[in-house]
């Protein structure tokens, strides 16, 4: 974690590294999340739309509470600063899980 | 610019080196800035604090409405991502310059 939450930011900054095959649940965020791609090679998903690829040195913003998972490649790491951000209208709310069956059927487009 | 600003996220980040000896103004943010060292070595001072060296790796916060100025060094560049969130309460605030005087005459604690 390099910016914990408090009343004044209203923001969280953590740098993140999923081993190969790690990922989050699906989850949303109430104020929104800014991703910044450091290292390695992962995937981003929204709900209803296809998986996209996350690359070193590429910027993805989520809206506020639109559902979506992010994570690392079957065969590789990825590493990325997790902005969290408009953190008084709520944490990260988490849901179902990206089952296996899902996330080894992926195809990027 | 790596995110502009919108009425959602309410967040701006942005990727900035600093060759030697350049800094801003002096200036504030009403919704605070989060500064992530990335590289090299630099200056952030806040309004009647001893000024402290920017090194990579570095995460600063400043808070709302602090007014602060941050550059380079005089011998190195230093590259940040600049974060400026909660900007639904105003953007950046400029002031007066870091005069020659002032910045050539800096000793860090």
């Amino acid at each position: 974690m390099m910016v914990r939450d408090d009343s004044t930011l209203n923001t969280t900054v953590g740098n993140v590294t999923f081993e190969p095959g790690a990922r989050t649940n699906w989850h949303y965020h109430p104020g929104g999340q800014i991703l910044l791609v450091t290292d390695g090679l992962g995937y981003y998903q929204e709900k209803g739309k296809p998986v996209r690829l996350m690359r070193k040195g590429e910027v993805i913003t989520c809206p506020p509470d639109v559902e979506h998972w992010h994570g690392a490649c079957a065969d590789q790491s990825v590493t990325h600063i997790a902005m969290s951000i408009n953190t008084q209208k709520g944490g990260a709310q988490w849901l179902r899980p990206v089952t296996d069956q899902d996330y080894y059927s992926l195809k990027t487009q």
